[in-house]
């Protein structure tokens, strides 16, 4: 019975797909409203820069999207930004390969139990929804750091 | 065809409240971490305190619950906590309700399109994502709060 179409899913990939590229342009949005010279400068309470964040962040969708599609888990492997303009350069490349390559997810996949990265171990629909969430939480750590800064942050419900 | 079961879904109700009260678990343990001087009166940035934005935790899900079981989006009325004590025994109290009613909301409504609270335009599960998210964006600030008071936060990825 895998696959079959019903009229009202809670969620369709097509719609999780969406929902994690509105939040990658918030976050985009909220990389870009950094100056220049304290994206990877600036902290505060001895956490990391934003701009490590973003690298971070910048390390898991195309991994995700290549396990949940191959249940292969290699190393992901990208040049690490270290300026404005590179990290916003690999975010549109991946915005483009995100949107290329979450259709080849096989629907099981999603309520399927893995073991991402070969140490998390949790569905399809809980890998997209921690890289969805953590990328969250960290972009409101970096809200705080704007809003010290004295930069109006983007607004969290936005998300065109 | 509403309702029929699918071997493979996305996400079902029961992994979505489950999701939910997850967060609300480390949500509650991340207001636990401030002291009690401190919740309501430490800031940063000239944001709102953490006790503020946890009353605003606070204010959503049980009308969510309400207003996607019956479609009535009357104003929720709360006593406001003005003490961490308070604020704990209200979220505990929120915590048993929204295990019980939540399994009222009829499956059609997680994709049904609503104007929640008379302004947002979105189906049941943006709703309830809307919800799980700003509390997800707010707690990642209250991570730098307590950062900056020299307090460790729980860990992100424990949600027992």
């Amino acid at each position: 019975m895998t696959g079959i179409a019903i009229e009202n899913p809670v969620l369709t990939p097509e719609a999780l797909l969406e929902h994690w590229q509105g939040h990658r342009r918030l976050t985009r949005r909220t990389i870009d409203a950094f100056p220049e010279d304290k994206l990877f400068q600036f902290s505060l309470g001895g956490m990391r820069t934003f701009g490590e964040m973003a690298c971070e962040f910048l390390g898991m969708p195309l991994p995700i999207v290549h396990g949940m599609t191959t249940d292969t888990w290699a190393k992901f492997e990208f040049t690490k930004p270290t300026t404005k303009a590179e990290v916003l350069a690999e975010w549109d490349a991946q915005t483009r390969q995100l949107n290329e390559e979450f259709p080849a997810i096989q629907p099981a996949r999603f309520s399927e139990t893995m073991t991402a990265f070969g140490q998390w171990q949790m569905t399809g629909t809980q890998l997209v929804q921690y890289a969805i969430e953590n990328e969250v939480h960290h972009r409101g750590q970096g809200y705080v750091y704007l809003r010290s800064l004295g930069i109006e942050p983007p607004h969290f419900w936005e998300r065109d």
